[in-house]
């Protein structure tokens, strides 16, 4: 980025899809590409699936400490989902954003359209399957669930999926790489926006400033 | 592009800017990326500069011509600009739009108005140059007028960057390579807008068509 093209504000970008869609690894290969892009770690009541660590992943609270933070007010969304809190802390994101840089959130249909109320300007995205069909493949290979559990998701997928009409961009995840490509695109051009970028041209063009 | 990613309708591109931003550089950098853009040879009453083509850069035509275009509402849009006229071809934008190529449009701030007027989903992007100052220099360089239509063209490029506050994106042209890049992610994020992939997500997920 030239230093004609900086910015002064981080952009909120809102990732929310079905479970199974594959969000996670199209987060890590976005995030490998933009380094510069804070992750917002969400906490969450439910237990660590193998394989995840606590504050890379989540942070794993326990429900007492969730709602604790809900009472004081700490959390810019929060959501119940099969049976467990879901969160985003307001200040690390307030923090990163006055600094200028890019924060990532992974949040369900629920906590996505709290952050729409509350900052109309955050950029949200839905990652949607292939097909109905990959979908099912793709919860049946991850193989943590017992089969009633994993049809109680698909059939919570489809209705999350519904949701999808009030994201500003949809995209397939039919390959990571096509997904996550997708995505850096979208933040450009967000970052190219009229509004976003009126100050600059006002700065290069002396527009009146009003 | 996957088969799941095919899209039905070209997307209408405008791209504006004041005289000596560079677009020309811009735009053949562009299709060179992107061979599948069909690039809108604009009509035009003016004579053609040292290296201009007949049919590549404008076609080039009498003012008699023109009015007659006009008169048979062949145009999409037309103006006139340091008493000459320019117009874009209504029929040929058509054909490709509904093949689903996307059309390029270089046309400046009137001739945009109108295109947004007509076809409110077109996507109006705006070059501005890295300063007024830079501008200048690449006026000067050209050296194909005298320096009083150089000042008239300044005056004019300082209007027309005014306007660029209607445009959906401003481009900042501080290298050819950054901004031909910045359209084409603009372009990339364009085709993925909840409302241009909802057939799409319909299609996969077996949303309610209402």
């Amino acid at each position: 980025m030239s230093a004609s093209q900086k910015k002064t504000r981080g952009e909120l970008i809102v990732l929310s899809g079905p479970s199974g869609v594959g969000k996670s690894t199209v987060i890590s290969e976005l995030l490998s590409c933009r380094r510069d892009i804070h992750f917002s770690v969400s906490f969450t009541t439910r237990q660590p699936r193998t394989g995840e660590e606590d504050g890379v992943n989540y942070s794993f609270v326990s429900r007492g400490e969730f709602e604790r933070m809900i009472a004081a007010g700490e959390l810019l969304e929060y959501a119940e989902y099969v049976g467990n809190y879901y969160g985003t802390s307001l200040k690390v994101i307030r923090e990163q954003l006055d600094l200028g840089v890019d924060v990532l959130l992974d949040i369900e249909v629920q906590g996505a359209a709290k952050v729409r109320e509350r900052c109309p300007e955050a950029v949200l995205i839905f990652l949607i399957p292939p097909s109905i069909e990959e979908l099912s493949r793709r919860l049946h290979r991850r193989n943590t669930d017992e089969e009633a559990v994993i049809q109680r998701r698909l059939e919570k997928a489809r209705q999350e999926c519904r949701e999808c009409v009030h994201y500003d961009y949809l995209v397939v995840n039919d390959t990571v790489m096509n997904a996550a490509q997708e995505i850096q695109s979208i933040l450009q051009a967000e970052q190219c926006r009229t509004q976003k970028r009126i100050g600059l041209a006002q700065g290069i063009i002396g527009l009146p400033a009003d």
